[in-house]
């Protein structure tokens, strides 16, 4: 029982379907017609015009989201734990021709306008010292916890103020809107996010997320340097179409709701141990080592995050008997 | 009917089966059976240890290799009309950091060594100008001209003997080879290839090529790189499958074969249009303006490849009744 | 008598006394008073507002002027003898993050729009193709061929119509005013000229080089991209007095023209062996090994250009006798 | 009185003398006399084969240093407070091509082995991550403290064990020395050091610092990046005479030595507002804002730091009438 990551589960039955639908000969990179359609479909679902980038993995969307909005000689400021500082081997500084980090801190890997001015407002404004340029967060975050549109919009006027652009790590979006209930564009432009990592392959998709820009002047050159980067597929229509199969009917949402589900069932078991409160597919627990091998004795897989503690994660397409289990196995400890 | 092109192709029925196969839960990125078994199951074709990297693009697969072969500061000699200098958007320049690709010439893009001796041989060994690190040739070649194996050897001897690597762009290896008939082994490393980007997406798959080093100590970071380029997909299952479906009973040849034989096709019927010879699944043919716009009334799409010359290529899944006509109308101008 | 090259001449005079007359504590970079002044020094040389920043050569002078006016996914035309193409080991290639140098012909290393369009016109708007964003042009050129104003505004009207930015290497435009005696203005931001690189050091100075914005938008960046490339020195003002010395009572132009008058001589003996008309202070001359061994045995240095060409090089410091030994010994041949 | 820092302060006159001594036609580049002898200098004064680069800046060295010892896709670990991570505008990330660097702590931007560990053994040793390459300290470092021998030595063996090279950014090294008394050797490779920035700059040098490889292999491409980073001067000679004046007769430990005595004069005078103790030529005291008001309103210039904090540095030119009155006035607070 694999609660290691959500990033292995199966892709999604409507998501196989479409690909098999668009299995004709069509235009080639992204001039097909479900590509073409992306632009459209995403501005119903965020109430904008958008420009829309497909692109096969998280770090692509990540690292061409921020190279559009950092230039090399300056910085972007993370939470120290953001998965753009940590898991991506270095995609945000090649994208950006080294552009430098600033790591900020907050609990659970969240940020607030008093973390972000706390990096940053000492640096002299002089050519010595790289200059921040934008600002990254990551909703839901690297602990399972959900920015709401208050928290967004606060870092969103901070981030103007400051003269930043604003971008969302949205891999865990869906997880983050499910919990919320809120639109897509309360989450995003509303609160003054610029650009969107949105995640679809943790979710039920194959290989396929979407970058999402709400000003189409900062999308100038993300075409270019997709191409540059290698992430312009030339059969792009089986990327658009699992977007669009994902969307069909808000099953991007059913699925997150089903992943936030069985992390919350896991929560209820855990008590004392939980470290995070669980706001979307994750579960942080105090667990040591010796119970951490009494579960995994019990076929359950999980991720040592550090001493102590482990995370669970719970994807689209966990049974609901594992999640019951591992519950039961957790409350038995 | 589409001759523009043999990258808009659908993808072949094994290979949908074969996403299929693998729509289940397992290891995330490339720690999947299907993944793991790469190395054996191209060792097997090459009849040679071999380190194997799958990505999804063929830019990304040139541009990881060139990255490997170069450092920034030098330079890779490649043909004026080389795929990597035309038309990957500068992504060579990209992964490598600023390397130079330095421009050889040779009839239907092939080079021989002469032509490469005869841009390199003039510079001087300072630091002022780059130096030739890699040399990179691609079989099939853009004018659908294939090297043979002695062909390569002249090559792979000369960038010996020059301290060069020497990279094979395989975008369409097995048309090659479906002309040749001779082993995949003796059209790379026993002439001395040191890495090839060996495709898939051109000739039956989705998006998945593959990154094929002969030398393992080549392949020292390009995990690293494939990871900071965005090109680490964490459900690599689904790439690594498309790769072994269409090397299962040689469909790779088995395709090549079809499309080099529809464009063999309607080279007979071109006659003293032919510029180049066929020896692939491309045909490049004089057609004056009112001839190419007479094809398209008919419902031929093409390239215009220059002034009174176009482009025609034959996918793996054209339908013979396309070459035909096309072949018909050819013959008709 | 060396005629190697202009580069390693000694240091003017009044350039040692400039040195020392700012031998004093000072603020450090460019907070200095010698370095705040010149703007507005260059200001009035150009007749218009300038945008100036002393870099300690040739080569980051060029870079530095190219990442201003091409982003990393774009291009550069120049010549294919241009310096930024030939002797700078890849600094344009590095400081651009990659971008790709688009090589055009012309006679004389000298570009027209009619070879800059058979460069480029051909290239399709898309984002496959490298699209160029700059030309660079040098005056001198590599031969020592000069660009009158007029060609400088036909390349300018071309660049603005294509909308391309347009660069100057000057490393000999002292040389080329000298020659042409117009403006400095005429000879760039009348002509549409954007950015140039105004060398010092081949024309008396020790160290120093100005980069030369007529557009301070364009400006924008470059104080931290000199400092990204470890460009800021912490004592500028040594810079900055080199500058001002060379403009003082217009040393700069009384030294090309010295080295100017110095080719003249030695091309005025030089008869039919003239490959080009010199226009600078560089001679290039038809010679036989035979001859050429027989100058080196009579002590003159000089570089061997190509098969049975040799340049020769005068500096502003060069003797009269050995431009005279020279053309002596040339006539003699 | 200018104690804002060591960096603006004027050129010894050995120098200029040095500089005028140069001022004839030699060869270009670095193949002057004067440049060619670096090697064997350096050798002597470290008692073992090195290999030298001159560089116009401290950032060019460093940068040029960490570009040898990592690749683009690994870490460079340093302190927080380091120079290469807070006052070079990015310049490591340009010439590494987006290596990470990865903070450490320590008192006084000390580091030792516990230190580096606590920041580098808990990264999971997989392509997600940027793995650490290289270790990078500052002798003096950035508060004016000393490593001596035996603490390099132990980060010496720690990088060996961890498969890191090590960096020792000397902008102030000649400080440290002139404190311990020890030779060179004992404070560089026989530590462990496998390359050192060597600071002339801030010690009377006018434009010249020293790139010093301690081990030749590692200093391969290095010619090739100063070159592409246009940091080859073509009258290097003038950089190269610097350095050989400030090594004649130690007039470089002698600068040293009188810094390093201004600065422990002031700190006599103090007592507990000296947050470090001095060990080089710098000093940082605590002080309330209408204390350091009072001191201005004196006329001495110096560094805010930090809130409440403020920084003294004393240059080799520093009179020592400057030195007492600041003693006093500190003293008289």
């Amino acid at each position: 029982m694999r609660f290691f990551s959500d990033n292995a589960a199966p892709v999604a039955p409507a998501v196989m379907a479409a690909l098999a639908a668009v299995n004709h000969v069509d235009t080639a990179y992204d001039g097909d017609a479900a590509s073409r359609a992306l632009d459209a479909r995403l501005g119903e679902v965020f109430e904008a015009p958008v420009t829309v980038f497909w692109v096969a993995t998280g770090t692509a969307a990540n690292a061409l989201a921020l190279a559009a909005i950092c230039p090399p000689h300056r910085g972007i400021v993370c939470h120290r734990d953001a998965h753009i500082q940590n898991d991506e081997g270095g995609a945000p500084e090649f994208y950006t021709h080294g552009a430098k980090l600033l790591l900020a801190d907050g609990p659970g890997a969240k940020l607030d306008p008093a973390g972000v001015a706390a990096r940053i407002d000492g640096i002299p404004g002089d050519v010595h010292r790289v200059q921040p340029a934008a600002l990254s967060i990551t909703n839901a975050t690297e602990y399972g916890l959900v920015y709401t549109p208050a928290e967004v919009a606060a870092l969103g006027d901070f981030a103007r103020e400051r003269g930043l652009r604003l971008h969302m790590d949205g891999a865990r979006f869906a997880n983050a809107l499910a919990h919320l209930g809120c639109t897509p564009a309360d989450l995003t432009w509303r609160g003054g996010v610029d650009v969107l990592s949105l995640g679809f392959v943790k979710n039920g998709g194959m290989s396929a997320e979407a970058l999402v820009f709400f000003d189409p002047a900062l999308a100038a050159g993300t075409a270019e340097r997709r191409k540059r980067g290698g992430h312009l597929l030339s059969k792009g229509r089986y990327l658009a179409a699992q977007i669009h199969a994902l969307l069909e009917d808000d099953l991007w949402l059913a699925n997150a709701r089903a992943a936030n589900a069985g992390a919350t069932r896991i929560a209820a078991a855990a008590g004392a141990r939980l470290i995070y409160p669980v706001e979307a597919n994750e579960v942080f627990l105090a667990l040591a080592p010796a119970e951490a091998a009494h579960l995994r004795g019990q076929g359950f897989d999980f991720y040592d995050w550090a001493a102590g503690e482990a995370r669970f994660v719970v994807s689209w397409h966990q049974p609901a008997t594992e999640t019951a289990a591992l519950a039961a196995a957790i409350a038995g400890l």
